[in-house]
């Protein structure tokens, strides 16, 4: 990278470590062939081109079908729960042998199929042409015989599973709402964008992700903030320049974008994933959705989650290492205390000893802080002293 | 600028002509002497070292009241509304000649002047260091003394008006969620970012706009959107290439950063700014947020407020003059129509003929309609022929 500052060596050794480890296990994992169980369906995440060929497939076999029975249909696998199979060791997403058949004929299923093949023409034209569109455009390109939002939404899912691709695949993206800036080179078509000289602003990440080609990087980490607050204090800091990162915030919940543009960064640089997050169970919950994907189990979870990501702070322990002065503490109210629970019997915290430990304390005290009750010490506490200290430590769940 | 792209000649007139107008208006004001009415007081923007000496002529006078009377006390502008002129002419807040006394001695205020002396302290100790906070650090850095945000927040306010200045000089700051992208160059402290080159994704606004230094731009006119769905598609247009702007949006409604730094690049660029919002309440209300601030008067307003910004669209005249589908208008609500005959009695409203006319008109057809309504013409519609058509035949309010 081209910093012209002069950059001191960074101390924080535990994170160091992990870097070393994630590039070794990813390396690992390069040379590993995947085994799909038997009997299972592969969802694969697709350039234009090769949609594009799938498009073409399906509609030669619905004209061949035409010609030769007069009696076309489309076979896609069912999306029902029972019907999905996480691998979680390989980190794929796999639809199990029920098939759905939807055919052309019959006058029950006629409205289904006109607007599967609408999505599926305004799909070809968006590939064809090369052009993004959300979900609402496509419900207003034939209000008509949509009807209703839902139904060009259940069609977009089930063109992208006839397809055996992801939604993003095909052109339909959403709004995003996360900014990422330090160590990282990337190119959306002909600009190069170097996310180091942006000032105290940072990139928009763009929800045309199909567009963006990591360059190159020299950072060791990446830290994924909670909040915008976080970020002002990072950037303004230059955090990036002493400590070697790319620093990426979705400013509140994580959208779709960040959460792919997350998970496409760390795979490929193969860099460990650290979080900042309030010590509460919205933060928590944020956090988790970086990791697993939202609770609704999402078609689309394993091409978003980061299954890899710590959780660095804030943590209920901090509170007491730190001590945080009491009056910088919030106590629970009943909604936090029923949400903490609920999140104490979630499969993915279960696993984790250590964070079940940390929200059995946030339970017993009764409290949560903000990460911003750590300005207490002063306001370059956070960026001076709390994450380069943890981080060195390797003090995170 | 240096793009690389051969440019088209563009030929929206309208906007071209206004582009000249709003030029020429602006060297005018430029020569024209402000003269404040007499008995106000004026409050300034100010840099970080004017901002310091104003905080160290304030302290030595303190210190000059202790030794002389030894009942030193602090005379500040009221900021009750009776008090607070706004000059629309001269584009100024003005505070009148009510004086407010806080006096150190009276055991009453002892609460009060601690804490404004603190807040004091701690503006003091981020314009020594160059630092940025929120008003929620604030709190924190003395969570006892302050006991409720809102005693932080009203020091804060006193602070900015006992110096006659911006809370923003103060280096207090809030989150900020817009995004640039087009036309422009600016400074961010040693950094150069060119916004034409940041492919699809943009430039996340920096709430510490302080630092930010307008280097040049080549635009003709300013685009505002209300939607990042809309920002999704000029970006991929690369729209301001063909048609020379900087496009603006804070993703929903207009945060204080994003209304500042159009305010700024609007005045010292001297260029012509026009809106893009949903045709209906809320979004002539986001417009309205831009023209004139929010609803309660705010003591900054003037330095948010862009005034001469233009209503381009969506606009209920447009439903019919494009023919807008019917199945891609939503009907008004009980709440669509309270707030659409709010916004009539607005004083702003009122003064803009066409704009009443055509909020009438929404109330006549009891419809609204989004920025997307605009795909039934096909996904390029929007970019290809509805906003440069406006442009072109000044169909704007």
């Amino acid at each position: 990278m081209s910093s012209k500052i002069k950059q001191e060596k960074w101390d924080i050794r535990a994170a160091k470590e992990l870097f070393q480890e994630t590039l070794k296990k990813g390396s690992e994992d390069a040379k590993k062939e995947i085994k799909l169980p038997e009997y299972t369906v592969k969802i694969d995440e697709l350039d234009r081109k090769l949609t594009l060929d799938r498009i073409n497939n399906l509609t030669d076999s619905l004209i061949e079908m035409i010609y030769e029975t007069g009696r076309p249909s489309i076979r896609l696998p069912s999306r029902t729960s029972a019907n999905i199979i996480w691998d979680e060791k390989n980190d794929l997403l796999l639809l199990g042998r029920q098939i759905m058949e939807k055919q052309f004929h019959s006058l029950a299923s006629v409205a289904d199929i006109t607007r599967l093949m609408k999505v599926l023409e305004k799909i070809n034209e968006l590939l064809l042409k090369d052009l993004h569109a959300t979900k609402r455009e496509i419900f207003y390109s034939a209000v008509q015989l949509f009807g209703d939002q839902k139904n060009s939404d259940k069609c977009i899912e089930d063109v992208a599973t006839m397809l055996y691709t992801t939604r993003n695949s095909t052109h339909i993206v959403a709004s995003a709402k996360g900014s990422c800036i330090g160590r990282l080179r990337i190119r959306d078509k002909n600009d190069i964008i170097d996310l180091e000289g942006l000032g105290s602003g940072g990139w928009t990440i763009s929800p045309m992700l199909d567009n963006i080609e990591i360059i190159e990087s020299d950072a060791e980490f990446i830290l994924v903030l909670e909040k915008d607050a976080a970020m002002i204090r990072l950037a303004e800091a230059r955090f990036w320049r002493k400590y070697p990162c790319i620093i990426l915030t979705a400013k509140g919940a994580a959208d779709i974008a960040t959460r792919m543009f997350l998970k496409r960064i760390s795979k490929e640089l193969k860099l460990p994933v650290f979080s900042l997050v309030d010590s509460d169970p919205y933060g928590h919950y944020i956090h988790s959705v970086y990791l697993r994907g939202s609770k609704r189990l999402s078609y689309e979870s394993p091409f978003l989650a980061t299954p890899d990501i710590k959780l660095l702070g804030v943590l209920t322990r901090d509170l007491e290492k730190y001590k945080i002065p009491n009056d910088c503490r919030i106590p629970m109210n009943q909604t936090d205390i029923k949400r903490t629970k609920e999140l104490l019997n979630e499969g993915f915290v279960k696993k984790n000893k250590e964070w079940e430990t940390d929200l059995k304390l946030a339970l017993k005290l009764k409290v949560k802080a903000e990460i911003q009750a750590l300005s207490a010490f002063g306001f370059e506490f956070l960026t001076d002293q709390y994450i380069p200290e943890k981080l060195s430590t390797g003090d995170w769940i």
